[in-house]
């Protein structure tokens, strides 16, 4: 009898252990957001910035939903940053496994390799704040069967059912950004496009509005050069280089002008570049081509240029100045001390166009060796869209 | 008996359960970097640098030692950077503990309150990438028990027991960051300085080599300006703001720059900001002051002069040059275009001193109406040291 006693002492023993390592004593949900500065609030240094004069209503980021389309090197950590803030609902899009080639950038944890990434994700940013509304499809958006269901998502995916109040593109091809180009073109969905080049050392974002800024399809994408020889780069069976500084630095941009626009403080960046071999942040303002392939871009133009001039979107410099015949793209530089030696595109130094298009639709811009170097490939793959 | 064998079935079953929870399945240690392509090589996507030709001799990271000074917002986020990169050494300082209100920044979780957090920090480190070697001291770097250990270990925690490669300043307040510029002027050590500003909106980095750069005594530090009423800021009780995403990419520029420094290649930045209103990167020189009040500045100072021109260290554009009489904090631009609006100083447009000197000190420089305010504050600070 009393080693059946025993027995059970442990069995207790043992359940209670495995209590404590299953539920890792996560904090229990917050009701209403704090400014108390007490060591148990986590929302003391974010309420904070009401106190500081940074942001009027800090607490309305609640209300907001967000979803981020790719959880990879900056989609996990753009994911963490909202989850810390206190974002009312994230929606997270991912169809990859967890693998510990992706040990290099910041997030996931090797114990989550051959997980879905959205699955370990929500698991991981769950613990961090259980007050955040977490919502994960393990799908790829681009595949036809899943074109409706992501649309649908983002049409209906805010906390009152309405559309979501921000997207965030954190893919890493091309046909993914197209994807969500169109439907946010459609249902006109602001959203911000994020991207790191292959070989690491640099990147962006874009801050699209469509009608209002460029959308994805209006010009060739930009990418921040970085004199380094493309023809190195895109081999068969050659990963790309990934650092978890360039993803860190670039999902920090990303996430700072997406509260900036949520929470209405400071000024959003239309198009900010990141090159880390030199330190140098190419800022420029993107206007809308008239000429765009997609007939919503042209559809949302067309709407914004009927709206009363004062409601010009708060930030944007130039937005409602006309497109200047010898400046198809509508690039301009914000920091007009920045060198443009790019010619009729007016693209920022040290930022250049990720492909060429053809003549008829280019106009008289010039492409250097190493775009028309990788346009063959680039076109190719958009052909296989 | 049946019971009996039932309960010890039972045991053995909850035994397994604890076992697995607690190893976390993470990887076994690797031997040697490689290059190979495959899902479970977490050294792929660095070691494709290599191919890319960005850096020469990645795997030469597992032989250099960085010591980190803070394991904060900043400290955190650069210690797993840095561990994910598969650096040889990390040795982390601090003396605080992980608490919930922490939680608005990147790294911690909500299970890891009360812990220490260099203890928490490791744990999760070795987790990640068992290959680097950590070692933690839990105390406060400015007490004078724990300076002498400090100093030795800073001067003798190299994988073959000389000086460190690189010590990584992540803390937040001025004591801290004289005791690390002290001990890095006595003993020659290369250091980066690093700090974000109480109204979380502005951060910088500052890279320090004794004699060749200004050292953190050599003038007041340079903060990035935010525009933001300073009087709203530190009264007691008070708690400053503070938001993942500054602390993010601050902690990017920071292991960016120290992998550019210990792998050689792109420039080191000397002082890089970062205003997140407007995304804003002041990025300047700061050559020493030959009147430092630090004795061992001014000793490694007349070291360099005598070095040969040749040696200049890579990336110091205006090193060589002599301090001129009309600049006495040696503070000049890097990029020219940038507009210059603080007079004699030199600094770049949008950053300033984060306090005034008394008058014999500072020359001619003018001070603006902010800092002016919280001189006296900052002056009371200093003097509590």
């Amino acid at each position: 009898m009393e080693n059946v006693e025993a027995l059970k002492a442990k069995i207790s023993e043992l359940e209670n252990k495995v209590k404590l390592l299953t539920t890792k004593n996560a904090r229990e949900k917050i009701e209403t957001m704090s400014s108390e500065v007490v060591d148990s609030n986590p929302y003391s240094r974010l309420m904070a910035l009401k106190r500081m004069g940074i942001v009027n209503n800090y607490e309305n980021i609640r209300n907001f939903s967000v979803a981020i389309v790719g959880v990879g090197g900056v989609g996990s950590v753009t994911a963490e940053m909202l989850t810390r803030c206190g974002i009312g609902r994230l929606i997270l899009f991912d169809y990859d496994k967890v693998e510990l080639a992706n040990m290099n950038r910041l997030f996931f944890q090797p114990h989550q390799s051959g997980l879905s990434k959205v699955e370990a994700a929500a698991e991981t940013l769950k613990n961090i704040n259980p007050d955040v509304d977490i919502l994960t499809y393990n799908y790829n958006i681009t595949s036809i069967e899943n074109f409706d269901n992501f649309s649908n998502i983002l049409r209906t995916g805010s906390l009152t059912n309405g559309p979501v109040d921000l997207v965030l593109s954190c893919v890493d091809n091309f046909e993914a950004r197209f994807t969500i180009n169109a439907v946010c073109n459609e249902f006109n969905l602001t959203w911000f496009e994020s991207g790191v080049s292959e070989n690491a050392v640099s990147g962006h974002v874009q801050f699209i509005v469509p009608g209002e800024t460029a959308c994805f399809a209006c010009a060739p994408p930009l990418v921040v050069a970085s004199n380094i020889d493309e023809k190195t780069l895109k081999r068969d069976g050659v990963c790309a280089a990934s650092l978890p500084t360039t993803m860190g630095v670039i999902a920090g941009f990303l996430v700072q002008n997406a509260l900036k626009y949520l929470l209405k403080f400071g000024n959003v960046s239309n198009y900010l570049g990141y090159s880390a071999l030199t330190d140098f942040f190419p800022n420029m303002n993107l206007k809308p081509n008239p000429h765009c392939d997609d007939s919503n871009c042209q559809l949302r133009q067309r709407e914004f240029a009927a709206k009363p001039k004062v409601q010009v979107v708060e930030n944007k410099q130039e937005s409602d100045t006309p497109v200047h015949e010898d400046n198809e793209w509508g690039i301009s530089l914000v920091d007009e001390s920045v060198e443009n030696d790019k010619g009729a595109q007016n693209v920022a130094s040290g930022v250049s166009l990720a492909y060429a298009v053809p003549d008829k639709d280019i106009g008289d811009v010039e492409v250097s060796k190493s775009d028309d170097t990788s346009l063959e490939e680039l076109m190719a793959q958009m052909k296989a869209i």
